[in-house]
């Protein structure tokens, strides 16, 4: 970290006070003569940068800039270069239109299918989030324009957001909430995080000295700076000490005043304070644009790459008897406002003045398409539109294949507040009910942000999820459906059959002060598959209009590793890409434990008949667990299984591996040791036949009732065997000697 | 309390010392000419009064004794009497034998069916447990004998129960786990408790000062003496200190030592001991026994009653096409060695050495019934026995039904260990589902300890659930199969249909040192009805040879309690005993909560034809929830709905009710009180208004997604709406004047 010592001593307490809290919304102060201010604008998946109001809120009045998929979307590319050209793609906006830093990426877990903010996060699971999110910062950082890294942590549901605490045990905080923060800062080096509004176990992340210096800077080595998400500072002074370096907005004055009386009444030392003052000197220093920096872009050739990373990311659900692609001699019936009207970016802080929108139906005129076109059902209401309806009916009927857009509205999901259900709205689902009874070839295209739930999945040939694809949405869409892109996307998050099976429904929004991290690491297929339980479709499914076979695994420990090998054949007749996903699975530590974790994946590119060997690196911690108790990162030695596959469900090709990496001894036998763990061991059988207690040996080793019972007693219960606790105190000696 | 400050001064430290050690297994110590000694003996179904060795455990060796039903079926009775008729016959049973406390009952929840002692516990409802302990302490303890509630607390597990710590919440505690006792103490004032083996959120529950001092006496107002399970004691001196009087068994001179050396040393100090030796004397003045007091009682009389309250306590799960009771004119095959060797008692502490064990088969030859009998499978193993399955098959296809006896063999279920699954052994499987392929009139009767699952339950006509009968479980059983008794039990567990269903199937026994309560209260039906899950057979279900209707519903809301009256018509040709169950939904709090709990029952016998109105006084505790910020019970007004019904899946009959027992005021508000929760109120818009800030009022209540985000904003946050500070403040104070 440089040093701006010299600087330092230069400002006066209100300047220092002043540089510690925003100038307004989105600039830095400005210290005349002394530092300049910088701007910071909104816009995980598109640059918003607010025009006309530097001072307030306003979602939808910004410059024009291409909007990107929405991270829901993105990470289903499971692409870590396609997820580093987005960053470096969004690097380039910023810069070009004077932004230093850039409010993203979201990287929370997706604990709730409910919660409202999912489709600006990336996954259920913490090594894919952790992995993309990489690759984001990477490249946005490339074009030397800080990230911002949200919500840092836990911010797992909207309402009450401000106030409400999640409470979560260590392990699981450490494993599931806090594992892509901890990857993105050991790997990309974010210029900045953003705290969470949300409490953890009481307190505030913006006063979370825990959170903020002891896990970020201490134990991760973070050494950028910590602002607060918009609004989350309640106590300057106490934030501050904690670690939060930057309150976003100011508060004008009275933030200044704040900070100034603070150190006046000796509530905070200026040498805190300058701790703060220092690491925003740093960034502003470093992250500081000219005017030459800021130069015209290629926004077209943006707006193609948003095409291409939705098109590669799409899951294509279901696809019996190959319904899809369709083509050219094929009469369509195209039906669903929102392929007029589509839905194809989040609102909220991440909403962007799109620059050029092209929805489906406007491209369906540049397609060799036989096609008719019906709204089918009215966006702004759940009610069936019966003349809709039975014009789209009557088109249906005609048809060879209906291709339906449906989704959420925008009504429905958010920033700033959670969803009530996770069902389309029922106007939509009748529509698709009533089109499957006259037409047998049905496509239903989803645009939504978050996992739905398919009552009629029965009734359809095909469902391709969309997500909030972006301003490219009609193109991209229509590169899929018509065969253009074999598409190779494979879900980020587990699709529920019901919202009563997920595993937090419990506790989601019941409580308005604090949400109860009850199922701790069983989040997601870690729940779904622990407890046995269908899902609509797992995590990491996805098909291709090509097919893949996995062979010829070899799995080989290294010191501090385990490598994996792997042919992948395209046995099919399309080239396509294929998404290799490996997991591995716990079968020796003694905790709760999912029966499987993603521990790596890799994306391949194969024409019809090519083999390629794919490898991969499985990292030490993939096979850890985070004991609470000894405040670390723990690995057994024991067995683990290898498992390769094209989604969480279907990963059959597997390995055996045993571990030796844990060179800690066995534990010292105490009268707490449970003789049931001691008594096939030899020395016991020894010591008790010394003491002669053999009677006694044999009735515990015989698995009548009792001598289970009495296995399952620690030493000092032996005196209920009539063994003297002066012989249970030679048996523990005998036993330590070895 | 009596005060034995005369007495104890007399005493030296030693003898003192030896007071809160246990004699030996069995007695506590004998002070010479000041005080006797009196015995203590397990069996909470039947004296295990230990002979020949009272030094030592020895499981099957004690004299004989009536076995009694285990605890697991007689709270399918839901009969306080019946309750209490058995403690009367256990307390007789004890003071005839010169036993001066029994070791029971044990009324830990019921949280998974894997855990291995559920056999000896009420239920998975807090509410019954309670209700039903109470009864049967306050029988014992009617014929001058004491009792020992035990375990104290959360033991729900065996496995390495000696030094596993049961982590769970306060609220959950308090209201599942605690509940039970904390009713039993109040309303039945029980002479001792017995605190568990297990630890309690880290600390073990012999060391316990929060639950055995805090809780319980100063709380509860528990006047009695605490003693430990036996062996749970691991520091004596912190044990005293934290309130437990007396360690079971004492382990002779170094128990006694232990004491001496730590007042000597100022570990403890004498002040504390005589707490402890205090309330030992008492114990031992009030229940000591004198030779008039052992006299002889009727084992004959005590069969009968056992026989009768496992019939009423029998629950017929499956009646299709009324194909129970059997008649005199058909033909009966009788399969199953367990008819001839039944599994009617449980394995460990709570084993009796039956009076007069009458079999199925023995009573067989003195029912009017023309029947074959086979074993058709052998409990000694899980694989089938050819001959004895065919065998089994050709009498089957000559008889008008089949009745199976079927269950776990007693090597799966036993105090000190956990089972695996909850299926039955693979061979008696096979031998149902072979037999169903031959006839189509199988009737199942269940032998076991705890829920087990039933794949075959669709191809059977019945199912009787007997648990563990008792000696008289041959008299019992034909009475109910034959008619004689008109079943009318209930089931005190919900019966899952697989044990991945089951709440706690996540935790259970996933880790050696701790069981993390995850589900927190929603364990059972809180558990199964919230999640909308279906199960073989809810809580409280339970069928009859008759039918009843419920009708004129009535509830009236007192200042303290709810009335409920209810009429119920016996609609049916048989007269029997008809269960009314009452539940309490909480529509108010904020809390986690769930969708009905437990909070009366009733018993009544009905002739054909007949009418009862049967009346049911629901307590504000089941009304109310347990703060653990407050550290008390709270009771929110609003809307609760109490419903009727004969089980927790048919409670249909609904009343609305609306409390406002609770005096508290509004909260203030606060800059954290959120917009969205007084956006309503005349006196916000008023303020909005006063301010010039009618266009950001009006915003807030049109419904856009902008103003939802902004109603989950707390009011400090309306500065992002471009409301000043100094504005917030004048709102704030503005909402608090009213």
């Amino acid at each position: 970290m440089k040093d701006n010592s010299k600087i330092i001593s230069q400002l006066t307490l209100e300047e220092k006070a002043e540089l510690v809290s925003g100038k307004d919304f989105w600039y830095t102060a400005k210290i005349p003569g002394k530092l300049d201010s910088i701007m910071m604008t909104d816009g995980p998946s598109g640059l918003r940068k607010q025009i006309n109001d530097p001072a307030g809120l306003s979602l939808n009045n910004s410059v024009e800039a291409v909007c990107f998929p929405a991270s829901a979307l993105t990470a289903c590319s499971f692409d870590r270069c396609a997820l580093n050209q987005l960053g470096e793609n969004l690097g380039t906006a910023a810069k070009a239109e004077g932004v230093s830093i850039l409010l993203g990426p979201g990287i929370n877990l997706k604990r709730s299918p409910l919660a409202g903010r999912n489709f600006e996060y990336f996954s259920e699971d913490p090594y894919l989030a952790g992995e993309l999110a990489t690759e984001y910062v990477k490249g946005v950082q490339s074009e030397g324009v800080g990230v911002s890294v949200k919500h840092f942590a836990a911010n797992n549901r909207e309402n009450k957001r401000f106030t409400m605490s999640s409470n979560i045990d260590e392990r699981t905080l450490r494993e599931m909430y806090l594992s892509a923060f901890e990857k993105v800062v050991k790997k990309a080096h974010p210029a900045t995080l953003m705290c969470s509004y949300n409490k953890i176990n009481g307190i505030p992340s913006a006063q979370n000295k825990w959170l903020l210096s002891d896990v970020l800077r201490n134990q991760w080595g973070f050494h950028g700076l910590v602002m607060s998400d918009w609004g989350a500072v309640s106590d300057h002074a106490e934030s501050i000490k904690a670690g939060l370096d930057l309150e976003m907005p100011g508060k004008g004055k009275l933030s200044v005043d704040e900070v100034v009386d603070a150190v006046r009444n000796g509530t905070l030392s200026e040498e805190e304070l300058d701790v703060s003052v220092n690491r925003v000197i740093n960034m502003v220093s470093k992250f500081s644009l000219h005017r030459q920096d800021s130069v015209d872009y290629d926004l077209e050739k943006q707006h193609e790459f948003s095409r291409k990373l939705a098109a590669d990311s799409f899951v294509l659900l279901k696809n019996e008897n190959q319904i899809l692609p369709i083509n050219e001699t094929e009469k369509i019936a195209v039906v669903g406002q929102l392929a007029a009207n589509p839905r194809y970016q989040a609102s909220g802080s991440s909403h962007v003045n799109a620059y050029k929108l092209v929805t489906p139906l406007d491209r369906l005129e540049k397609e060799k398409i036989n096609y008719s076109y019906d709204e089918g059902y009215n966006l702004s209401s759940d009610n069936d539109d019966h003349d809709l309806l039975d014009s789209a009916l009557t088109a249906s009927k005609q048809a060879d294949k209906v291709i339906i857009f449906a989704g959420y509205p925008e009504s429905m999901e958010s920033e700033g507040y959670d969803k009530e259900g996770i069902n389309l709205p029922k106007n939509q689902t009748n529509l698709i009910n009533q089109i499957c009874e006259v037409n047998d070839n049905v496509i239903v295209v989803l645009q939504n942000g978050s996992a739905v739930t398919m009552p009629w999945i029965n009734k359809v040939g095909a469902v391709l999820e969309t997500y909030l694809t972006g301003e490219a949405v009609g193109e991209a869409t229509w590169d899929v459906l018509t065969g253009r892109v074999n598409p190779s996307g494979k879900l980020a998050e587990s699709f529920p059959l019901r919202i009563e099976d997920t595993p937090s429904y419990l506790t989601f929004n019941a409580n308005p002060e604090a949400e109860d991290y009850r199922e701790g690491v069983f989040v997601g297929y870690r729940y779904y598959e622990k407890k046995n339980m269908p899902v609509l479709f797992p995590f990491g499914h996805g098909l291709s209009y090509t097919s893949f076979e996995f062979g010829n695994m070899n799995v080989d420990v290294e010191s501090n590793n385990v490598n994996v090998d792997v042919d992948v054949t395209n046995t099919g007749d399309f080239p396509g890409k294929c998404v290799v996903e490996t997991y591995v699975s716990n079968m020796t530590s003694k905790i709760e434990k999912p029966k499987k974790i993603l521990a790596d994946f890799d994306k391949v590119y194969l024409n019809a008949g090519e083999t390629q060997r794919i490898h991969m690196v499985l990292e030490k911690r993939e096979f850890s667990w985070y004991n609470s108790e000894s405040g670390d990162w723990q690995l057994d030695n024991g067995q683990y299984i290898i498992s390769v596959g094209q989604s969480s469900s279907t990963a059959n090709l597997m390995s055996d591996i045993n571990l030796d990496w844990n060179k800690a001894k066995l534990d010292k036998v105490s009268d707490s040791t449970y003789i049931g763990d001691i008594v096939k061991r030899p020395e016991f059988k020894d010591e008790m036949i010394n003491l002669g207690l053999k009677d006694i040996y044999d009735g515990l080793v015989n698995g009548t009732p009792e001598s289970k019972m009495f296995s399952n007693m620690p030493l000092r219960a032996a005196t209920t065997m009539g063994v003297s606790p002066e012989d249970i105190q030679k048996i523990i000696s005998g036993l330590n000697k070895i």
